[in-house]
């Protein structure tokens, strides 16, 4: 007779869709320290016979696999467990399941016990069966288990049966299951294990530069610690500095983006690099590596992180232009290539090649610029156009750096084709810059949050709603003035765990450098803004509402509980957020149109809120403290612009 | 410097979600000798240089790779290519993908000239580029593609961009391409290919006993013979057979399941085994193995292919309880164990034990008897309960046998858990019976095939959607009588490109065992029954009809094309087909109700049919030729089922 090898090696059992996953196991899915884990697994074998199932996680670090026993949940071959995830960085888990062979005799004769035949045949069985248990129970268990094998081999039909179901029995049997047929799916999958801030936070976008104050004065870091207790007083959690760096002064940026600077213009901080020194050096202008370290130090006082822009091009008057030639483009004349993207042309900055010839040492450099970062207490970068760089560069360095600090996370400022974005996501960024600026109608909004709050999706990409950007201000801020300011603010804030604003938002600046332009005019990014934080028309009262329930409102701190309403007019969107347990209920209704009033009768989704037909309920608006009472699942706003276009109402008991 | 491994082999480019594929590849998906193939895939490098990719393709038995350039179908990233799959058998697939360098700079060229800049040093580049391609081409080309070099380095800009962007060039240089950077996605994905009877076709099942054209006596398959030409009028292409082996004496079932059988019982053709053979031998009263030859020869005379159930189970009397008694499993005095599902019983038969200690011998002879009935002709197989024995058997049996037959197919009778049932198309049944009989309102209906005909599952389950079986006679059909009968046979043979009836159907014969019971009084599974194919009640005609219409119409032979249309009327459902050029157009629509005449305006949903509010176009019924003018998407239907309750249209021009 002869075996092949499939035959002779198959299994009895088969274990499949187990989930979550992503990409086939390619990379691992997200998860924040705290999160209730649940993994669901198929676990199939023909025929009658009971099985057992176990979840096994491996902890960062350890080499040694827990065991979580999973239930039996559907009455299709799908088994469950939970685990809560308690520390950071790269756990591992996978499924194991085997025979429950006593289970299965046991089954055997409860239905026939209940049917009433005969069961001395049975019986023989299960006291053999006792016996090859006991033959692999610890020695204490042996004796007992052995006893029961006689009685119930010899005992009358209904006594031989309580004996069988005794709880005890059980017990002793599963701790001595030799698990018969045991497959544990390999390769184990992966899930990473973020801290908190890499789901929920709000960020606050600053050029520190612009922070002194004294008018016309360049500002510095210590400046930045000036403005610390007005963010801490908005409620912003990350304050994101773009590129700090000494600035180029080959072909440097004047105003609006001038190719002809006057000799005091700034230039962009993301020209990077001069002879000051590069991406691990400050520029002088604002300050030391020791106020650096001042300044991350007073923000954690505050409750605020720092978080640093890591942009890999460089100045013509890089360091590493004279160093390191070779890593960069060059000309067929031999000169250095400037980034250029036809016909738009980037004259101030020189491309690294991340692919040339001796590119593992331009590697290692960039990690040693972002644990240089690391080392000086930054835990979370904001990465500059990381699609026009190798995928393969930032899954290596991602990975390098987390290995010993599981804390950092890394933003992707991807504005690219959403595969790319998704990309990046699943590689290893922990945040994603998305389009959520140019999504502004419901249906938009509907659509791609539907999208994002999703699976796949949600397993690994996480977004950071930021509102407007140096580079992004929309159409629908610059015509729709301050209440477009609160529509848009409040969307971000509500939609996405994680948001952001850029300086001057909280001010409604909404003009463009030239129509039909998403640049701002005197853009921050070529020349120093001071700007009136208590100018007349500002929204701060609005931000600080916001974030304030953002904070007191667990519901408001994830994404896969979105759930879109129903109002009867288009121009209004509805949607809410719960907690598991529906403890904390946020319903948040949005006024989409700027410019009038709009009325709807908002239809509730009664499941996704626990509410029905005849429910009496209060909804609390937290930003008015106005609080209404509801019957039922369709109910009355009215929302102006001109005073509030938002409702942030917390379901309360009435 | 030190490398770390990862960083040394990183990728310049990824190739991502490659569809279609199932479980990560790990079983192939499906299609039928003749479909076009069409594979997708992303393939992401950061940056933005042009990309090529190829689709590689090795067919059955072959050990090298054909490649099919993709095209880049969406600027999300994506590319597609095409394949016929011209021959049954085991195809793989998989995606190559490189930077196309000649592309990147072609494309910077017709920018840069667009915008007007200089362009010297980009010649220069190029005209290297070119040197370097010429390198690597065919001597032939080699001097060419020097010349272009020449040209472009030393020509007018004007003149040197007209070189640059010459088809001839490109000609040359794509056959040229060293294709840096090429990757390969490893390991390749299988699509298995089966002929069209896999996808399409109508099946009937008989028992062979039953056939003799004199009353009272034993059929034989002589007898089968003379049922052809009803059959072929009928429009069947496959006659299933149950057990034709001899049948037990042991515990022989007696008429309508009696354990008291009278001596002339014939018993159940499940219970398979007697002195007179096993599995690969002929029950003397059917006939002889020359007999079997002689009807699978003349039925494919008539178009019609004979099925043969393949039921591992054996009575006591089966030769292997003799010969190989340890391939069954015992009971502790000794004794071999009846079958049994407590508190029910298969006295007749009793269990192999496919994974007894020598399963692999088992196994073999199981594979032995498969391959006897495939010399002799038979090329499918009904499995009887495949979901009662290993996944791993069926795996490697059906893998065994299709390397050598791979016109060899399978269908699944696993009416058990939906994960079990996509389990076992999964791991190659090349069909599975489904819950279709217990799917009997319009929601139900709409909802599993909604189901059936989305991916995944569309990718490997193709259903066979019985109407009835020996063992099922829905209560639908037990109370709505003949014309629950026309309802059920026109929505399996409309829905499903393979469907199937049990003998009788067709005469309506709807009387159970008993009130509550889906079994058939006086089944035909223990005891001859024969009958008068011409009685009066018959639909005949109508199932003559619908399968003329199937075979006429090429829409009805896939199931992915199915999408269904409002009726405002929840008692009527309607459906459409279309084949993907739009060339063939059936629109069905039933009423479900078997007791009433019921009304609906259809509203079509217009893009599924090519239609819209304004179209005028005749609906051409194939059942009765009726033919009617409709406008627009919202058209009038009365269904009486005293008449016809089935409208069976094609869409036609008016």
């Amino acid at each position: 007779m002869t075996e092949t090898p499939a035959l002779a090696s198959a299994p009895h059992i088969i274990v499949v869709d187990i989930q979550p996953t992503i990409e086939c196991g390619e990379h691992p899915v997200k998860r924040i320290v705290g999160d209730v884990f649940t993994v669901r697994a198929v676990v199939l074998k023909g025929g009658y016979e009971a099985l057992g199932a176990e979840l096994r996680v491996q902890r960062p670090g350890s080499d040694s696999w827990d065991a979580v026993p999973m239930r039996y949940v559907y009455e299709d071959d799908q088994w469950v467990a939970d685990v809560t995830l308690d520390t950071i960085g790269a756990w591992r888990y996978t499924v194991a399941a085997w025979t429950n062979t006593f289970s299965t005799w046991r089954t055997e004769i409860e239905r026939k016990h209940a049917a009433g035949v005969d069961l001395s045949s049975e019986m023989l069985e299960g006291a053999n069966l006792l016996r090859y248990y006991a033959r692999h129970a610890q020695p204490g268990a042996r004796d007992s288990i052995m006893a029961y094998a006689e009685a119930i081999g010899t005992a009358s039909r209904d006594r031989a049966v309580a004996f069988a179901l005794e709880a005890r029995l059980q017990q002793l049997v599963t701790q001595a299951d030799p698990r018969e047929d045991l497959v544990v799916h390999e390769p184990p999958y992966e899930v990473w294990v973020d801290r908190e801030r890499a789901r929920f936070g709000a960020w606050y976008e600053l050029f520190p530069r612009s922070q002194s104050p004294v008018p016309g004065e360049h500002g510095t870091l210590r400046d930045v610690e000036g403005v610390l207790p007005r963010l801490r007083d908005l409620g912003f959690d990350v304050i994101y500095l773009p590129p700090i760096h000494p600035i180029g002064r080959t072909n440097r940026k004047g105003k609006n983006n001038s190719l002809a600077p006057a000799p005091d213009d700034v230039g962009s901080p993301w020209a990077i690099g001069n002879e000051d020194g590069g991406h691990d050096a400050i520029e002088p202008k604002l300050g030391t590596i020791e106020d650096f370290d001042h300044l991350v130090a007073t923000a954690r006082e505050y409750g605020i992180e720092i978080a640093l822009d890591f942009a890999i091009q460089c100045s013509p008057d890089h360091p590493y232009v004279r160093e390191h030639p070779e890593w960069f483009r060059r000309r067929p004349d031999g000169t250095i290539k400037y980034a250029e993207n036809p016909p738009k042309k980037y004259e101030d900055i020189v491309a690294v090649d991340l692919w040339c010839e001796d590119y593992p040492a331009l590697w290692q450099e960039l990690k040693r610029v972002v644990l240089h970062w690391v080392e000086h207490g930054v835990r979370i970068f904001r990465v500059d156009n990381p699609h026009t760089k190798p995928l393969a560069f930032w899954m290596w360095l991602i990975e390098e750096v987390r290995r010993d600090y599981p804390d950092v996370f890394f933003l992707a400022e991807a504005f690219t084709r959403p595969n790319l974005l998704h990309e990046l996501a699943r590689i290893g960024f922990s945040q994603s810059y998305t389009y959520f600026t140019w999504r502004n109608t419901r249906i938009e909004l509907e659509d791609y949050l539907e999208e994002l709050a999703s699976p796949p999706g949600v397993e690994y990409v996480r977004p950071n709603f930021f509102a407007n950007t140096p580079d992004i201000l929309h159409e629908y801020l610059q015509d729709g003035g301050r209440p477009a300011f609160k529509i848009r603010h409040a969307l971000a804030a509500t939609l996405s765990p994680t948001y952001g604003i850029y300086s001057g938002f909280e001010l409604c600046e909404n003009v463009p450098v030239r129509m039909g332009s998403e640049e701002y005019l005197d853009s921050e990014k070529y020349q120093i803004r001071q700007r009136d934080w208590d100018a007349p028309g500002n929204i701060n009262d609005f931000i600080a509402a916001v974030n304030r329930a953002r904070k007191e409102n667990e519901a408001l701190h994830f994404l896969a509980n979105l759930r879109f309403h129903r109002p009867d007019n288009p121009a209004i969107i509805a949607y809410s957020k719960s907690t598991d347990d529906g403890g904390n209920r946020v319903l948040v209704v949005v006024n989409l149109d700027p410019a009038s009033p709009q009325e709807a009768t908002v239809l509730l989704d009664g499941d996704a809120l626990g509410l029905g037909e005849g429910s009496t309920y209060v909804v609390h608006d937290l930003l008015t403290g106005d609080r209404y009472t509801w019957n039922g699942l369709a109910n009355y706003v009215w929302l102006d612009p001109a005073t509030e276009p938002v409702h942030l109402f917390r379901i309360e008991a009435p």
